[in-house]
């Protein structure tokens, strides 16, 4: 199981230099609480940025009357977190430990942007893997199971006739 | 969530001074690879040892040619940790962890016998409580999702014109 | 395990009728995603609405000129869900489920704010379980392990002296 | 994450045809409720069967009067499921589940034994990845925290001086 197989395909992008409002919007349309800002390099799509709910309300105290005018790039956190697609998922939460963020980028090989993952992601994963374990095991002690033998303590006999 | 909740009502029990090849029988014919012994105590069932797959394979080198006259008491784990019906999930880990045994007979305030729990009803629990959280953050990511606004990298618009 | 158990006690509170910026200012200073809205009723602090990242991002393309006008009460969601101190994790994460949220204010039987609880809470608190249970297992397999006795498979005799 | 990162490469072996009794004897000496029966074949040590504890007390009743007569090949589990070390944890619970068994020897591409792979492996590696889960999502949440602001509820004024 790698990261390629857990990640969101439908990742939002926004670019840097577009109007902060407008992937603001943009946001609010998709409900979502992050974009990814790209920038295409030799026709792939490179992750520049990322852009969540907490860096745009970080802003707003000193920026709160220059809205208008700031861009995705005032705001986003530079640099981010891209993990690979061929990742595991053990690697990649070390990794997202290690930066201390909860989502990443995910990328191909060459660097294009393929989705994203965040820690909901990986949660619903593993938990998968449990459901399906413990199936597996409530599988194994109950399916052959009969009606029990548990008799009133002062009265039946049980198994072979002796009384408890 | 404590014990009761979690444990197996359906216990199957024999008698500490019954032929073990007779509990043997019954282990086999209700698939168990565990029963307890009990006993009657003021109108009570209550657990005098606890009898497993493992005891009697243990018993075998040495009595292979008297299991014919070996009774559940010859064999059986003595003073088996009980647990209450009452005690939280957290407390029965730990309890068994404390003992180093995988099941235990669960018990009423009074000393009655009430069912089993084990380590695969207490993964059981704790994969239900994880799915249902995972499903919760799933619920919150997803529900509102529309379709991604992923162009291809050298074509088309995206939010609000901008080519890439 | 009930919720009080689990929660974060230390909530941040906000009141509705304060400016907007100044809880951001104060989320920002104390690095949360979220503070309580309260009011205090017959000496008891009684949360009225919750106040998020998403909700201050939701708000800000209608509202990004009027920003330094809005109060908390504008911009927080009201009548939030509220948690019992004494409810189990098991109904915390369905009513969780069924408002489609991932945290609440938790207060005590008397309706006065006592801490907040997240998913975030509630996986630290499972996967705490799962450990504890999976060391009971591990535990039990691993403890008296002795040497292998896995032979190279065309010399060695292994147990028994019998050759492979 | 594969099977052969998983699984305990400390596998007991047997042979088919050596008395099961001195198999017995083994398991105990070794404190395992399992071992693999193999055959050398081509020099590569290949799984022909498993016998476990079960099996062997699943046989008594019958045979308890043969025991010392009877071999490993009389009470074990013929054709095992064998899981590949480069089969994914995903893919191994769900051949385990298929085929209703907890337990299976993992083999190299040519057949090779090289461990055994039980659900309590499985218990263990899932575990490990929510731990880390958990932590990496508390430290998002806890890391920056400082002392809560929260107030008597009939005193002191909070966040920017206003009263409660």
């Amino acid at each position: 199981m790698n990261v390629g197989e857990v990640c969101t395909r439908e990742v939002y992008i926004v670019r840097p230099d577009e109007p902060l409002l407008q992937a603001v919007h943009e946001m609010r349309k998709r409900n979502v609480g992050c974009v990814v800002a790209v920038e295409t390099r030799a026709k792939k799509v490179v992750p520049a940025g990322i852009l969540t709910d907490r860096d745009i309300v970080r802003t707003l105290p000193e920026k709160a009357d220059a809205l208008r005018t700031l861009l995705v790039a005032d705001c986003m956190t530079r640099n981010p977190l891209c993990l690979r697609e061929d990742e595991s998922i053990v690697d990649a939460i070390a990794r997202l430990r290690q930066r201390g963020v909860r989502r990443a980028p995910v990328t191909a090989a060459d660097g294009d942007l393929v989705g994203i993952v965040s820690t909901d992601d990986l949660l619903g994963i593993i938990a998968e893997q449990l459901s399906s374990l413990a199936r597996l095991v409530e599988q194994q002690t109950r399916k052959p199971r009969m009606a029990p033998n548990r008799p009133a303590p002062d009265s039946a006999p049980m198994s072979g006739g002796s009384d408890l």
